[in-house]
């Protein structure tokens, strides 16, 4: 067998690490004078945004900002946001995007972490910003203050902005001025260079700093890399801060999002995706009604964004409407790109039969499973046990090989030795005419150990004084539509405690539940 | 700045060489009963698809056929030949696919310099494979020959078979069988390793073996998985050996592709894609006038596929046809996925002004070049000087970027010192009614240095007695087009030599041009 034919060594002109900044290039030299983004009257072509971004690059990089640097960005979807994306890794540096919904705490505690060596803040934001600084300072005197960007914006109050400015801030498009147009960037030498760093949002403790390599970000962007490539628009048609738009996918809807609302970029009967986890059928169901197309992908950040999808099949369209959506409520098989899909018992790590009814956890592997969490080898070693990414989702694989999320490993509740879903017990409250929103979670119970307690938003409108009856009125239909043992023994009626992404916040239910002591013996 | 951010190491959780493996995999999985391959009366899903390349790798691997492996096949467009597209990379092996149109010498060679260890072969095709082994082994006493695996197909001739059977070859679907459908084929470790070898068709020397890395396959591969992914046909409506159906795009069209014939997968109407290099405006024309939507990519076998496609822009579909067609029939800007292409002087690579007359060589860099030539060092040297492949095509640079292709840097005719390229003598020779083919070259010239010689193959119906005159015509319809340097001083007619790939063999009509001796002073 001749071997030598592998020797061929790798040169210049056939091997380069990749990287998606090329799409931005490719984009600006075919389609230079197309309008690449729009934010209220201000228009850029690609040539422009390409220049800028190169700009924001050069002015980085003459500040020393480069390989292993980090820049945070504190803005809403505006064009500093998109340019950010391009000219910090342009520059080598790794961009650190904060959400904007966060506190100054949680702020600095993200800006201490991260060792920010540049703040980017929006001019709506800067008193946010100076807020986690000054938190910073106080906690840590060890710290090196980033130097500040604002990014004005004419649709805020001016005062803001000259606020800023008066404090030493330097203003963005100052700082673009400051760099080269026709900046040489560099490639990255090596896919495994950090490209971006994204904080879980702490559901349950202090966010967790993900780190992404940047295969994790062209993989997923090739697949619509022809879209850019015809030169697609970056649109901004929405008010500022709406969370909606600020993500492609619907990560950070909260369940709202099925009520009567002005989307104008969801249009009824086009496709939009959604991947808030986790779509109960009857909100698909209601989507549907109102002539949304939905593909349902479910990830977490710490596998960058989607790593299932819910691949609909065209005899599906035969079904009646109510079991299009059960089987669109389903997480689906593995995204393109993800390399390994599983749910498995985390012990063994032995698969669980696809029968739809063992439960596992889902696990994921290769190239867009994050680098690893920043500085916590701890959180590192758990979550990369035994050669896959564990997701903490506990799920069942169906004969066809569709996954479906039963719940959080925390989440489930062990009522006298059985294992109840709290989300398959969500799902029935859901259907329930009152019901707006709800958390299942488990209660002490004497009897059981554990049992279910729902909290529930009741629908606008709905008397408070009904609550007693209405509170009766559920768990009689809870149990003409699940087993006893999952029916909740308390129902808990308020809003619901969320954190800045919308995702609600069992923990701190949790903590409600276990003030209200256990369920008594008696109350059986 | 902190650096231990990219100390986080790979894992076998966060990072896997890339390959286009699972997509079979996960197509498999996702549309197990869906049609994944039509040939004839057979039908086979996704998921036996899988198995039988499965099975085929195993079989293979069994054989001790793996890394550093070499595995051709002869065959046309059926079942087997996309089998062994998965099959040989799940051993490890490496795809030596053989054009069908090749002769037993050619042949030969090819087996020999691969050193390919198995032949597959369609029974259709046996005799020439046995052809090509005889002359192997009387050239070579040292070849090893390979084991000889005959493709049987029910639309051939029942004693090809019998015949390859009664030689020793074993049965494709025999050989399977001794496969494991569950094989368990192990990614690669790299995406540098070997996937494919395939030879150039040789226009002027000896056929040049072409290496394909992981990432040349993979690449262009991924922008069309989402098709995959939702259970795409791979179809077989067209006669067996139809050279237009045997590739995706049209690299094996000749130009009688612009006449009425019978083409049911392009349908007018129906995007084409067409990289037959390089089409002449008045033929795209043609096809426009007949409804084809044409999009014009160019590439070399050393780019994998496309390196260039020229990408149409809206605005344009507001121009006259005629002059749609001449910005068509450009080459266009770099394919997604090529991270380099220029237009450069070769000796100084310095880059030719955009402005559609300065010519350069078209040079091109990145992942969607070749690894390099099996065993050729020279030919490699050559073909990567100054850390860019070197395509051997000159073109010009519009002032839109676009590139546009003059000629074969050997075909190019210097003429009393100036340049004249053939490609647009040729171009403009098309548009001339009577003319069904056409090919400029150099001939020797006693006044000029040389001056161009076109041969000419006239539509069908032409009287063969008008020829004296037809010649006459043809020199003066080209006075009134080009410059007068550029008019041919010798016109022939006849059918045009050509390559097993259907391209036109400059070099044989070099040397009939030189076989006629030079242009006289007198007959000037």
């Amino acid at each position: 067998m001749a071997r030598d034919i592998d020797d061929l060594p790798r040169l210049d002109a056939n091997y380069m690490a990749l990287t998606p900044l090329w799409f931005l290039e490719r984009a600006a030299t075919v389609h230079p004078t197309r309008t690449a983004v729009v934010h209220g009257s201000v228009h850029y072509t690609w040539e422009q945004t390409y220049q800028r971004c190169r700009r924001l690059a050069s002015a980085l990089s003459r500040r020393n900002i480069g390989a292993g640097s980090t820049v945070a960005i504190i803005a809403p979807n505006v064009p500093a946001l998109y340019e950010a994306h391009f000219g910090v890794p342009m520059a080598g540096a790794v961009l650190n995007t904060v959400n904007i919904r966060l506190n100054a705490s949680t702020i600095a505690f993200l800006l201490g972490h991260s060792k920010s060596a540049i703040l980017m803040v929006d001019q709506e934001f800067f008193s946010l910003a100076e807020n986690a600084l000054k938190i910073l300072a106080e906690n840590d005197n060890h710290y090196n203050p980033p130097l500040l960007i604002v990014i004005s914006d004419k649709s805020c109050r001016p005062e803001s902005l000259k606020d800023a400015l008066g404090k030493g801030a330097i203003e963005y498009d100052k700082f673009l001025e400051s760099g080269d147009p026709e900046f040489a960037w560099k490639p990255p030498e090596d896919e495994w260079q950090s490209i971006a760093l994204g904080y879980t949002s702490g559901t349950t403790a202090s966010p967790k700093g993900v780190r992404f390599d940047i295969l994790i970000v062209l993989l997923p962007s090739i697949a619509e890399v022809e879209g850019h490539s015809q030169g697609s628009l970056f649109g901004h048609c929405q008010p500022r801060c709406d969370s909606l738009l600020r993500c492609t996918c619907g990560a950070q809807h909260n369940s709202k999002c099925s009520k009567r609302r002005d989307y104008p970029s969801l249009t009824p009967r086009r496709p939009c995706e959604y991947s808030w986890c986790c779509p109960t059928p009857s909100l698909l169901f209601a989507m549907s009604e109102k002539g949304f197309h939905v593909t349902h992908t479910y990830g977490l950040s710490e596998t960058y964004g989607p790593s299932t999808v819910c691949a609909w099949k065209p005899e599906w369209d035969l079904l009646p409407p109510i079991e299009q959506a059960r089987l669109r409520a389903r997480q689906g098989v593995r995204y393109t790109g993800l390399e390994g899909l599983d749910v498995v018992d985390p012990k063994t790590m032995k698969p669980v039969p696809a029968d739809g009814e063992a439960m596992g956890e889902i696990v994921m592997r290769g190239n867009l499973v994050m680098k690893g969490y920043l500085k916590n080898p701890e959180a590192n070693k758990e979550a990369f046990a035994n050669g896959w990414f564990h997701s903490g989702d506990l799920a069942v694989k169906h004969p066809d090989g569709y996954i479906e999320i039963k719940d959080r490993n925390k989440d489930i509740i062990i009522s006298g030795g059985e294992n109840i879903s709290s989300l398959e017990v969500e799902n029935v409250l859901y259907t329930h005419p009152a019901v707006y929103e709800v958390s299942v979670v488990a209660r002490e119970d004497e009897l059981w150990g554990e049992s279910p307690c729902a909290f529930v938003t009741l629908k606008p409108g709905t008397e408070k004084s009904n609550e007693g009856r209405l509170a009766e009125d559920i768990i009689k239909f809870c149990r003409s539509k699940m087993p006893a043992y999952w029916v909740p023994k308390s129902v808990v009626f308020g809003p619901l405690p969320k954190t800045a992404t919308g995702k609600i916040q069992k923990h701190v239910l949790r903590a409600k539940a276990r003030e209200m002591g256990p369920v008594k013996k008696s109350k059986l």
